[in-house]
């Protein structure tokens, strides 16, 4: 099988195993799916989760599209007359508890071809980063452990590499904070003299293996805390930072939102409620400010 | 009095009678003002009400900056080397009640110089626009019959002009609808043959005074209407449309945060409580469809 159809294959599976764990701890609420269809060709099954109660809104989506690459896409990439390839699984999940993070993954492939139908460009993207509300720093480490094995089970310069990439990626400059305490972000992952595509795509599918295993024992822990109004105030007024990031920073959303691609997949991601407070700032010495302070400086949690 | 000088003047003045008005109006909370300063030169003025009867989050900012044309504007302008001067009033306001429309106003005046410190290039900017939850046509025929009074004062071609500018404007390209019901929108207003600066000091000072009596109306006939948790959901889901406009599409937002501008003054526009639920629609022949129709389908108001 080419690489191309295993790992569509594999986004699959990956898709039904990940929505039926988070069904299996949410116990109320299932996902609901919708079918899509591209019009150039290709589509995508959304499955979303609202409601539940340990989830209160979460998307888990795979796509597989391709055609005539689009206009922005060729000045993008330098290249004319081309065609492409593209699938992937896009994950978000907004829990309820403000104890439990939000998490985000994505997993994706991509082919370039020439007007004759040959592969002139292929590779992998993707990674996975958490967004907690509050700091527990047993659980950063934990997420970040899983990332780290999953990365030195191919190359232990992958870990440090690619951890950095996301602190850089999930950056909202205009806030001069991270997003959240981050995890793995890797894009363009290509053939090269030492590592073929079939390599590339044993790491990636590890990281994609490791996702439930880095998030769901967190969601355990903290899904039955106690939390109040004030928890849960400061929970929205930071999911407005993750609406603030995605809408103004995220690549993939404004390349979505500007090349007509489905409006609801795309915006899937944002949380489902949300708050702006004029200047608000966190109380000194608080557990928020202490959230704030590894969001504006970044650390090595392994 | 230089036309500078005489602007800034009059913003000045306009902020309080704004604010005074929208104070009375609301009874309750009163509007907490921010004195900032910009690094490179100026500052601004900020005022925010939060939590009223009336109003549940607002703002009416004025700012007068000046320096070195930042590099962004000065591609932007096709200019290199050229001083600035820049001055006006921002106002958003998100009322409580569905019922009562959000309404943002902003006008503006823009000088630039060589470096001998000559004006090369002034102009004005500005608009005033309405955006509601639940239409009532008279509202809409109101917002709209106050603009153009304002307009044909000074020219009957002004109104259909700038009214078509702010339909085009504010539109949520990747929602494929309006953000509101428009009103007025006008940019880059320069001395010509026939009009010089202080004819257009003039009418842009005349749409600035006809703000409250566009909006107040409006406001007191619909603030005490009962309404229940459908229409308040259904407000939150819509200022999400307000938020993804402000974030995606608005360049005056982008531009701030691109160029490290106030980021709470600037952000002050974003509604205070939001929702975001997938694929929303609203019920066949319902209200909120109606709304959406209109959204879809600009129309004359007057």
């Amino acid at each position: 099988m080419t690489i191309k159809n295993k790992f569509y294959r594999y986004i699959q599976d990956l898709q039904d195993t990940i929505t039926s764990k988070l069904e299996e701890v949410d116990t109320l609420a299932n996902f609901k799916e919708d079918l899509w269809e591209r019009p150039e060709g290709g589509g995508g099954r959304t499955r979303v989760i609202q409601n539940g109660a340990v989830f209160e809104k979460g998307g888990v989506n795979i796509s597989a599209v391709h055609g005539e690459l689009p206009h922005s896409m060729q000045a993008y990439f330098g290249v004319t007359d081309a065609n492409f390839f593209a699938c992937g699984l896009s994950l978000v999940i907004h829990p309820k508890n403000p104890y439990v993070p939000t998490v985000h993954a994505n997993w994706r492939y991509f082919e370039m071809y020439d007007k004759q139908g040959a592969i002139v460009d292929q590779w992998f993207g993707g990674g996975q980063d958490l967004t907690p509300y509050y700091l527990f720093e047993a659980d950063a480490t934990h997420f970040h452990t899983i990332c780290k094995k999953a990365c030195d089970a191919h190359d232990t310069t992958f870990y440090p590499q690619y951890k950095q990439k996301c602190d850089d990626y999930f950056w909202n400059s205009h806030r001069n904070e991270a997003r959240g305490i981050g995890g793995l972000f890797f894009d363009y992952l290509k053939a090269s003299e030492g590592r073929s595509m079939q390599d590339w795509y044993d790491f990636v599918t590890e990281v994609g293996n490791s996702f439930l295993e880095a998030y769901i024992p967190i969601v355990i822990k903290r899904k039955d805390l106690d939390f109040n109004t004030s928890n849960r105030n400061w929970q929205e007024i930071r999911r407005g930072r993750y609406v603030e990031f995605n809408l103004v920073h995220d690549k993939g959303t404004l390349f979505g939102l500007r090349t007509n691609g489905r409006i609801e997949s795309i915006l899937m991601s944002l949380p489902p409620h949300v708050q702006w407070q004029y200047n608000h700032q966190p109380v000194k010495g608080s557990e928020e400010e202490k959230l704030v302070e590894v969001l504006k400086n970044p650390k090595a949690w392994v």
